[in-house]
């Protein structure tokens, strides 16, 4: 059994989440109200001395924090990393490049636009055209591949970029002028059994 | 042979060096200057198109970017990667932890100031009270440890946060104010082999 702590709004917590059901992974989620400074209050801090969700901790008291370093160990030996040491590194590649080229625009604008209540004037500019970038990208990446790894299968790089992806439409973006990207949510979506969050724009791709 | 594209002002870059040369893997370094504009020429985005160094290509023409993906490749296998999984899984939360709450505060003013020549006043403050804070928790998990990660020997969450954190005062952070961080600068440079940068600070310590 592991304890996830996390907030449901917050796509990082939500990849934890994820692996967790897909591998079938025992486990409680523990939420924290980010917005109520849940993440600051001293228990917290002896957790995650980061201060920082998602966090899991492991039956022996370990824990563990990053999202990606998390589910990296959560699906070792699974499907859901290739057993090839030159396409796990490409994988992983993709989960660094998610940390610092996608996670810092869109997840970021999403939060200062839905949960601060920023105005567009009010949120820098250069987020908007890091974000775009970032989905550019990445439509790159997909035209004619099914995963953004490039492989038969979803891997964790998929699981990884979709927590924001899929909500980069709530941080301002606009994802149909991505088809490939718009399509591979879809397809993301469907692998693991979420609900389809762009139903109507899918229709008209 | 591999052949590494890389600006030697650029800590990321140093990172895949280092590890190459601890290594002993036979490769070509590639000089690239980000500041005359190379990472955006068409011959360097058809190797990456990602727009940055580092980046490696093999004898197959197959590349990679982002450093730690790539120092993780390259290193797979030998002491710099603990093999217990839970060890290996707390290298990697330090390497994520690097690129998104270290490198993005450190590295960021450090070319600002020394490569923009941008005046303290026209840098955005929080990087200087990202990086103070990010400085403090590398001063937090060092008391009583050698390395980063907590065990008994060097591994790549060291080689990775050593780039940035060992030039830390060109960006106009005091190291000094982290004893410890300080005396674990010294040990990997002795451990890689490299000049030490803060020799005269060091005496005081
Ligand atoms: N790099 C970290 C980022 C974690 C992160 O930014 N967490 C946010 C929620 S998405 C948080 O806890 N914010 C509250 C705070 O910083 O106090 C990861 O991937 O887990
Ligand atoms: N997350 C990447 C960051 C790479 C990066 O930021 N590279 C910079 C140099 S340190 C670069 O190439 N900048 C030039 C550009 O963006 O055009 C990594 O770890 O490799």
């Amino acid at each position: 059994m592991i304890r996830i702590y996390g907030d449901s709004i917050s796509g990082n917590c939500l990849k934890v989440k994820w692996v967790a059901e897909r591998l079938s992974i025992d486990h409680d989620w523990v939420e924290i109200d980010i917005l109520k400074g849940e993440t600051n209050t001293d228990s917290f801090l002896t957790i995650n001395p980061f201060g920082q969700v998602p966090v899991v901790a492991f039956d022996d008291g370990r824990t563990l924090a990053q999202s990606n370093a998390i589910i990296t160990y959560l699906a070792e030996g699974s499907d859901l990393i290739p057993e090839e040491a030159f396409e796990r590194a490409k994988v992983l590649e993709w989960m660094f490049w998610e940390q610092y080229s996608h996670e810092t625009a869109i997840a970021v604008r999403r939060f200062q636009k839905l949960y601060l209540k920023k105005n567009d004037d009010e949120i820098d500019p250069h987020l908007m055209a890091k974000g775009r970038r970032a989905l550019g990208r990445m439509e790159l990446a997909l035209l004619g591949n099914d995963w953004i790894a490039g492989g038969e299968a979803m891997t964790l790089a998929d699981i990884s970029l979709l927590a924001y992806t899929r909500l980069a439409h709530e941080g301002g973006f606009d994802v149909s002028e991505f088809p490939a990207v718009h399509g591979w949510i879809a397809r993301c979506e469907r692998e693991l059994g979420l609900p389809h969050l762009h139903e109507v724009t899918d229709v008209q791709v």
